[in-house]
């Protein structure tokens, strides 16, 4: 079974060049890669909370969350 | 000829963390990696800074910085 590397973003200039760059350099042979837009699916910020994703671009590799850089603030996805 | 990924730490906690789980990740098929401890290599730590490096651990991939949560500044590095 692949790993699980999930990379939560909310569509930011900080999260697209991450996502562009930093998503491209997994190994889809060993890593199930999903992309998730906080801004388009907020029901799923509670769910990125559970692994520690305090900041968006943040890369969660087997329930470890990664901050990449700094776009916004999880606080400041909810609306 | 394979795309260049440098991984720069410091040897910190945060370092070894994001080393074990994100340099895992990076496939080795079109990226060719390389880890530079610039504690123990500070004759390298000008070269991170030319590439936007502020704080450890960060991954370098082509010319283009991301900073990986936070271990250490650059600055406290120089001594």
């Amino acid at each position: 079974m692949k790993n699980k590397a999930t990379f939560y973003h909310a569509g930011c200039p900080v999260c697209i060049e991450a996502e562009n760059m930093i998503v491209d350099t997994i190994d889809r042979e060993r890593y199930e890669v999903e992309m998730v837009h906080l801004g388009l699916v907020p029901a799923r910020i509670k769910e990125s909370e559970s692994f520690g994703v305090k900041s968006v671009p943040a890369l969660v590799i087997d329930s470890q969350a990664f901050h990449i850089n700094f776009g916004a603030s999880i606080d400041d996805l909810k609306s």
